[in-house]
């Protein structure tokens, strides 16, 4: 007989009753995901905007006393409720917003086997979804055979991308650090703040990166570019990665990336597409032409949790040169890597060590939507932007400022300011909108990036946006 | 009347018909669950574990067409079906597993609002609840004030600790890079793989990373780490970062973290403890003398997805001084935060943009078990490794190799090469278990994170593997 202790025997039990407590928990749930689903879309109370109101209503104290189930599902159910939707109509305030439904199923399906996506004995099947879905979407790109990685989100993205593009140029600085001052990187004055942000974590230091202008219509001016590699060139400098923005946070616009990747290339330095928020458009012959020239890119940064509405997170870093994210990233770990070859252990090319499984959800929209549908959805997303922009222009109250780049549509209240109107919206619990300045002046944006938007919500955000104004003036 | 467009309107649909495909969805998947659940501890199919037939058989491409819901919902069911469950008590191969169900319930509530957790503006009460985790869950550890960022995974949390280290050692390394050479790390040499893997990162540089050898039991050399900071100091060089291993990953052993802090600190150095598998036991009367001094670190991860059973990802970095975060990883971005104070909007203190919603599923765990729950969760986790070692010492056909230093327990098959045993049960879809070199020898490693468990599981855990090795002897 094996030594046994009574307090560590549970009554015997069935599979079933194994999981009996999950189960339960599952339907009390379903009725909560319900009644969300059907309240998503009204204002938000708000008292549950202001956070000390918040703090003061809710009770949300972690001590000593355990509760039962039953009372922590309410609790949720009461936090969610205070909690806005990014599927709302009233949410327009960043680049991701609505859902694809078999996607946010997905999702929570994946929850169930909980798997670690660094190997294929950890994780199997899972693992030939997650390198399905690189070899497609590196194919979409005109990058075929591309390795991928999923990352955490487009900054970690970008920040993968400097570190291959780095030890690439200076193979030795993984083991013995970055020669000071020898690099520089170029991104526009609109591209994303992770590029300075990144450059600083990976030891290039952010006096590294020149911020080259944009042109009135927010691009990266090619002739500036040339001018600033030509200058590092002739200071000694080696410029190491160019990053062009296929998809500005602010604005939508995409940096040309054909002639940025000649004169990239020509200076030795690494073409990285930060396609965070637009590499999606590659899937839309409508916006295509704005990312034409993606595929001489040396890596591409793409989220699918912005424009294809699978929750967040769903994060792609492609690289062309196969081989290069293990130079970068691979340690010995026996304990880990005890199975199959390197291909179907992504742990080898991954930034983390543990991975959640932000690919099934992908896959699963994939599959539903495919290539076909991500081309309607997409042409309804920039539908959506050009419609919004003939209103506001249209209508003596707002000012477009720009024909929308893509799907982000800058505009104005006349005679009160941007900020004020969304602070004003943000505080009466109405709307979820931001503010970004372009070209000089504060923009109230509009991200058209719900495809389940229709002409009558696009009034009716627009007629929140000027009842505040009118409150304002 | 302002402008239409016929192909962009909606039928006319109240909140409720707006979500109803989700709604539907939802209600079939929730039978997906259940079976799933019910089905979690059988032996897995071993065509499943090849990957070669397991992708002749599944379909996984991506291509043009799409296809309905129904049947993409049943392709999930299929695939979840080849895929490992981390909840089996067939599932022993990592550093977590088992679920705490109000977690997973709360995981999938999660995804329907879909915040990302930048801002109060974006995420709402959703705030309040990740900092309300950082306040108790510092003070838990002694650590009272300290601040907090939710990182995914340890590797990542691990990398921020050396950055804010770095960075606070050098302030000026953000802007204009790091001195090369300049600077030393120490850890065991059983630490994790990420403290080197980091370093190369960080442009620290890999080299810099000195093993420090451990004890008989697994544990950092206190007095061989003296001599390492004596000797680099001697060389001119700067004690950067003590890395201390709360719970390494084959062992489960502890680093005595209260001589080594009083090291790292009268070298001027930063003690970071690698909690990121056992700072839990903090939690725990049994277990808290293992942590003993972890209140003297500078910073602490911690991994809830591991030893607390919530789905992956969530963990934690705690920075004893509050302000360095922001210091490494701030930028401005108008365009993002308009509202609220810096503590309030994370995303300035966050390696991502874009960030997930990784606390509410621990902290409706938290109200479930409270302190006391913890207490005893982790207590089982513990009598359950010493249980599994009394019956691995009792059996002659087993040798234990040590005394489990906290939940892994280490042991051979008699006259088996460990690799082998482990390889076989995967093979034939019996058990996930790995192996590790414990001492210079080959150890199959089994790790009782998993407090579901009980005295006849672990029996038929034993009886898996005494079969193979039977097999292969």
């Amino acid at each position: 007989m094996p030594p046994s202790d009574a307090r560590l025997e549970n009554p015997p039990r069935s599979d079933a009753e194994r999981g009996a407590d999950l189960v339960d928990l599952l339907e009390r749930a379903a009725r909560i995901a319900r009644d969300f689903v059907a309240r998503e879309h009204r204002p938000v109370d708000p008292a549950d905007r202001d956070p000390d109101r918040l703090r003061a209503r809710l009770d949300l104290e972690l001590g000593a006393a355990g509760r039962d189930g039953a009372r922590v599902l309410a609790e949720l159910e009461t936090l969610l409720a205070a909690t806005p939707s990014s599927s709302s109509w009233r949410f327009v305030n960043q680049l991701f917003g609505g859902r694809e439904p078999i996607a946010t199923v997905a999702e929570m399906l994946a929850v169930l086997p909980n798997v670690s996506m660094y190997t294929f004995k950890a994780a199997g099947a899972q693992i030939l979804v997650e390198l399905e879905l690189v070899r497609h979407m590196a194919a979409k790109l005109g990058l075929d055979g591309a390795e991928g990685a999923f990352l955490p989100g487009g900054s970690l993205a970008n920040l993968v991308a400097l570190l291959v593009a780095r030890d690439t140029a200076e193979p030795q600085a993984r083991d013995h650090g970055v020669t000071p001052g020898r690099f520089t990187l170029y991104t526009s004055e609109e591209g994303h703040y992770s590029l300075p942000k990144n450059a600083g974590i990976l030891g290039l230091g952010r006096d590294a990166v020149r911020g080259i202008p944009v042109d009135g219509a927010g691009r990266m001016r090619v002739a500036a570019l040339a001018v600033a590699l030509d200058r590092d060139r002739a200071a000694g400098r080696t410029p190491l990665v160019v990053n062009a923005t296929a998809g500005t946070t602010v604005r939508g616009a995409f940096d040309p990336l054909r002639p940025i990747a000649e004169l990239a290339h020509a200076a030795g330095a690494w073409l990285h597409v930060d396609g965070a928020f637009g590499a999606t458009l590659a899937l839309s012959s409508a916006g295509r032409a704005l990312v034409d020239g993606i595929e001489l890119a040396d890596s591409v940064s793409w989220d699918p949790h912005k424009m294809m509405g699978v929750p967040l997170q769903s994060s792609l870093l492609l690289v062309a040169r196969p081989g290069v994210l293990a130079a970068s990233l691979d340690e010995r770990a026996d304990y880990l890597f005890q199975l199959h070859g390197d291909e179907l252990n992504p742990g080898h090319r991954s930034l983390q060590c543990g991975r959640r499984n932000d690919a099934l959800k992908l896959w699963a929209a994939w599959r539903r939507l495919g290539d076909d549908g991500w081309e309607a959805r997409v042409g309804r997303q920039l539908e959506l932007a050009r419609l919004a922009a003939a209103k506001i222009d249209a209508d003596p109250e707002l000012e477009l400022l720009e024909p929308p780049p893509s799907i982000n549509v800058c505009f104005v209240a006349r005679g009160v300011a941007s900020d004020a109107v969304c602070d004003r919206l943000d505080h009466d619990g109405r709307l979820e909108i931001g503010w970004g300045d372009v070209a000089g002046r504060r923009a109230i944006r509009l991200v058209c990036v719900n495809p389940e938007l229709d002409g009558r919500d696009l009034d009716a955000i627009l007629d929140e946006v000027k009842r505040a104004a009118r409150g304002l003036r």
